[in-house]
């Protein structure tokens, strides 16, 4: 029988790749629901390849836009939109498998949604839980709905605690490339240009996560979603700047002994380990060959220069809805720098501002978090205001 | 519950490093038989600390020898010898475990009766897999003996092969340090002395091991038995020179992941795994910093200067008891060396003119294999007549 799969976010990188694993795998998988935003070319070509039977699109306009330009096609197709759309689309009874790959704040309500349904969720949507970690694990516990994440280094360590206890975990470690700006200190990092950052060194993606990346924010999101993906406390989850981005991640075991996971950096890979799993299939990638890379270089990360980092892991450490104010401050600082209207180093300092402007709230419901998410927009937009 | 711990080898090196994991972790261990050869002094000092059911030692003067050292033990201790010795060791009826530890062909006899009472093996010993894998895979599946290997690189394997399916298994990549010799050719490989060849980079073994690390033949052998052990045909096990020694071994997925297990070189985590699968338990050995080995290398084998290891994929390929007469030259050609009786060269000439001399008997018997290695020996002794 076919996988049935769900795609929130079906026009950006992660859902376009998923389309792409399922045109090579027709015999595993079959598309069921796409939610885009506003990009109609793309959604349509989709549409036409897969035959879902539902899309969603931003709002109204482009939903009557949409039912014009798909009109020939004979097959019965719901177009919804709006978050009502995304909620249709994530909660469509025939899905097995919900991909959440929409950036944002956005992608929450879906995704919870998804797993009050008991969906296999393919998580790609960062905020998920960074910004509600405690609730949405709690929920998935809940609606026994399994949470496989899509993210390289998330899925390395989830490939690595395959037959594995959590119990016997001694560390986690997440491998950070460095970014764009790994081996700079901090007078050298005044007046880099958006240029010099978007310029990342292995991954192609998209500009907010290469500049998450030049910041070590990107790792410092990535340590949140660990600790409340695999249950693992703050002190066991260690960064390392491994620059070839060859090991993925690792994990630690109390007998000394590391498991790893390593592959070229092409998203294809963990993508397709989310929708196959618990299987693997075929893969016709470029293949690893470790000869080629020939050396694998290890170091500290620059801690005094990057302090995203340890911005991350203080606002992880005091939780409630300090990660969500650090998450929604680091987005709206890196939008700001990319329409270079602030400095790189203004990043951190926006940060650290609006963590120490809120008081903290423990144990936040979901709207207290999409609250929280928008005073601090606002509040960076409107000067404190 | 103790697991009940039964030692073939007991005064060697993994045995005595088996001996350390349980005075570490005496509320999960407990010895109830050793087996030694003719040291006396270490088996009596290892009789004195575990207490076992029973003991065994090479031959009849030994056994007497023994019984008078420790004639002022309380506890009824059974004292037996030679091969019956290792057999009635290695089948008593309490072992949970049977670390076969015991180096050469006479390792083989006493795995094989382990097996027949479903014991689980830890394996360290070569020849069981090497010579008689086909023979000893199919007895461990009849009597329903799992087999625990013990050697990092399969250790590592094994690990990697947690909570994944054979069957998804692109290819198995051990790893090679590449011996003493590394990145010698043939002529720098003239006149070399013993001490030279004994002189490895990582790891402290014993002579034979570190020699047939210098030649490959090493990890020729332990190509043969990844073959057996994981059921992966030839075509799909690969060598990979790796100077560190920190990753162990290697398994890619035909989703194109590799799974690697990482640890510093120390065989006491292997060991100890193997003892306490499926769990794992605290191991207070130094735990392996990738920031401070700053660099791993990878580079092909050069099988050109070292061909011990092609050699041994041809012999594992032909199958029958090709690999018998292989590993049987192979370990002449290198006591001959350490007695600076032959050349380092000489021994990969002695293995090839050998198996050009000898009928390869398919599907052989346990008495089969036994001649075919005894024949080889003399051979090589006596120059052939």
């Amino acid at each position: 029988m076919k996988k049935k799969i769900a795609i929130i976010g079906s026009t950006g990188s992660i859902g376009t790749q998923t389309i792409d694993i399922v045109r090579e795998h027709i015999e595993h998988f079959e598309v069921v629901g796409l939610a885009a935003g506003t990009n109609l070319e793309i959604l349509e070509a989709q549409i036409r390849e897969v035959k879902p039977r539902i899309v969603s699109v931003a709002n109204i306009q482009l939903a009557k836009e949409l039912k014009e330009r798909i009109k020939d096609i004979q097959q019965p197709i719901e177009i919804v939109y709006g978050i009502d759309g995304l909620n249709a689309v994530a909660t469509i009874d025939e899905a097995d498998v919900v991909v959440t790959a929409v950036v944002g704040i956005m992608g929450l309500l879906p995704t919870i949604n998804a797993i009050k349904k008991g969906k296999k969720i393919a998580l790609a949507n960062k905020e998920t839980l960074v910004a509600a970690g405690s609730l949405v694990m709690n929920l998935a516990k809940q609606y026994q709905a399994e949470i496989i994440p899509v993210d390289s280094e998330h899925s390395a360590i989830f490939q690595c605690l395959q037959g594995e206890s959590v119990k016997s975990v001694e560390s986690i470690i997440l491998t950070a490339s460095g970014g764009s700006f790994r081996g700079k200190k901090k007078e050298e990092l005044k007046g880099v240009t958006v240029t010099q950052a978007l310029n990342h060194p292995n991954w192609s993606m998209g500009a907010k996560i290469t500049i998450d990346s030049a910041t070590l924010m990107n790792k410092g999101l990535e340590v949140i979603e660990a600790h409340w993906l695999f249950g693992i406390p703050y002190d066991k989850i260690k960064v390392v700047v491994h620059p070839e981005s060859i090991i993925h991640s690792m994990v630690e075991f109390e007998d000394t002994s590391i498991i790893a996971q390593l592959g070229l950096p092409n998203m294809r890979i963990p993508i397709q380990y989310a929708l196959a799993y618990p299987k693997r299939i075929i893969n016709r990638q470029p293949k690893l060959d470790l000869t080629k890379i020939s050396k694998l270089n290890f170091e500290n990360p620059d801690i005094e220069t990057f302090q995203c980092l340890q911005i991350a892991y203080e606002a992880g450490r005091i939780g409630g809805t300090a990660p969500v104010v650090m998450n929604a401050a680091n987005e709206v600082a890196v939008q700001l720098f990319l329409q270079e209207r602030i400095e790189f180093l203004e990043i951190e300092h926006i940060i650290k501002e609006m963590l120490s402007r809120h008081s903290v709230i423990q144990h936040p419901s979901l709207e207290q978090i999409i609250d929280v998410d928008d005073w601090t927009r606002k509040q960076i937009l409107t000067g404190g205001e």
